[in-house]
């Protein structure tokens, strides 16, 4: 970040009064831009005991395998995004259940906020970010090729607790 | 967002090739600029069967009561940044436990991530955020002036599931 966002003026780095972290604050208009981590929303679904994964189309880690996942939109709630991204790259409609895994990953900056899912009617394809798209039975997920620790964190969690999580809850307007 | 903040030129709101979203654009460097919700992380600390609730000294909502709770800051886990706001708002230091509540608050772009707390020596003391900080039986909780509705939800959720919850994970560079 070079240049305000507001007022076009360019960005100097000092910690703001009341504060005690370096932020960048812009010289002539004095907005402070805050930086904050990404939160990555994704489920992996299940069809007849079996679970859906994506192959990475895109970098990082092309051509890995993945579960449905990617970075949360604004406007939505996390099931919302979870759905949404799913609906992307394998082109499956699904219906959000419990929270399965969070991770925070703070090198990247990010949360990885996984969620159980389910196939609504068995359907699927390759969206555009992914290669291929396929069910594996518990027997073949492809460990030495998944894409993300996250990843990987989350299948094991699936398989050792199909039916647990944390249900998330959304708050509206009435 | 007017300028790009990379080279200081205007922005133009388009939607990118490949995506579905108008987006802010540069239309000198075509850098995009995406914008996605915000972590709110915090806790509901735990002392001796009492709750830990600041009062707030800021807008929004000054002079209710809240659990120590504020935005996710780079470089750190969920569990970091629930104790560090509980170390800046409640004077207090406390062990994070379990997941207590995941609630998505679509209309501000944000999600607001709970935890269960014990603090760690029953010391607390107004922080710069906070015109006071006590603890409170369940029979005490300040329901009509507390200051957010997921703050009601996680007190709530506790008080129902003092010791359930789901464990989140990090995941750190060796």
């Amino acid at each position: 970040m070079n240049y305000c966002s507001d007022c076009g003026k360019p960005i100097v780095i000092e910690i703001p009064d009341g504060d005690n972290t370096l932020r960048h604050v812009c010289s002539a208009c004095r907005t402070i831009h805050y930086k904050n981590p990404l939160i990555v929303v994704g489920c992996v679904p299940e069809w007849e005991g079996r679970l859906l994964l994506c192959k990475r189309a895109i970098e990082p880690r092309l051509g890995y395998w993945t579960a449905p996942a990617g970075f949360m939109e604004l406007g939505e709630t996390l099931e919302e995004g979870a759905a949404r991204e799913t609906l992307e790259e394998a082109c499956a409609r699904v219906e959000i259940g419990s929270m399965l895994a969070s991770v925070s990953v703070p090198h990247v900056n990010q949360v990885h906020i996984m969620f159980r899912a389910r196939l609504l009617d068995g359907q699927f394809s390759a969206g555009e970010e992914s290669l291929e798209v396929r069910l594996f039975s518990p027997y073949e997920i492809p460990w030495q090729d998944l894409a993300f620790p996250s990843v990987t964190f989350s299948i094991k969690k699936l398989l050792a607790d199909p039916h647990g999580g944390m249900h998330s809850h959304s708050i509206k307007p009435r």
